[in-house]
């Protein structure tokens, strides 16, 4: 069992006003998928994109919306999100804090 | 793309003290993993047991402790937790509030 608080992992910057914590993935062993936390600054995005893997998301802070391809939605903590693989999105922080997500995807990406 | 507050999700009394939604899963599509978010009132646990799948937590809200098989840790807001297959585990809350658990799963246990 591995139990740490999720700023003691070490953030990295995704892209500027992004920054990533993979706070469960295959260094701990996980066989099937990993954790990360993401932080979204406001006015900041992550990347507009799609790849052939899942997301499942939840949101611990913050408010924005999440862009798919029908358009977008709001999103307040504690509301999860469910992003279909080869589905275009993105997830935009349009409040005056911090957007943070918990992102989970397969390890085999 | 699903976005949805996680109280929309129907809950299921999981045992006495602990409520489950499953608020991704395989009826949603997901291929791979499924997300849960459990609470577990003061005094209450979730049930003492090990399983061929690990589990991939993160703390929302509360406090108390992971039971392990090297021990007690104690968990709050924030904790990530990953427990491997087969490992023996349960999680009560020793607080005075809900312990409010996401708990991500494989799709194949």
């Amino acid at each position: 069992m591995k139990v740490g608080h999720y700023l003691d992992t070490e953030p990295v910057q995704e892209l500027p006003g992004v920054v990533k914590r993979v706070v469960i993935g295959a260094d701990d062993g996980a066989p099937n998928f990993c954790m990360r936390v993401f932080d979204v600054e406001p006015g900041s995005s992550t990347p507009s994109h799609s790849h052939p893997w899942e997301h499942e998301l939840f949101v611990l802070s913050g408010r924005g919306v999440a862009v798919g391809e029908k358009g977008e939605t709001e999103i307040a903590k504690d509301y999860a999100i469910y992003v279909a693989p080869n589905e275009h999105h993105c997830f935009v922080n349009k409040g005056n804090e911090v957007l943070r997500l918990i992102c989970v995807i397969p390890l085999t990406t």
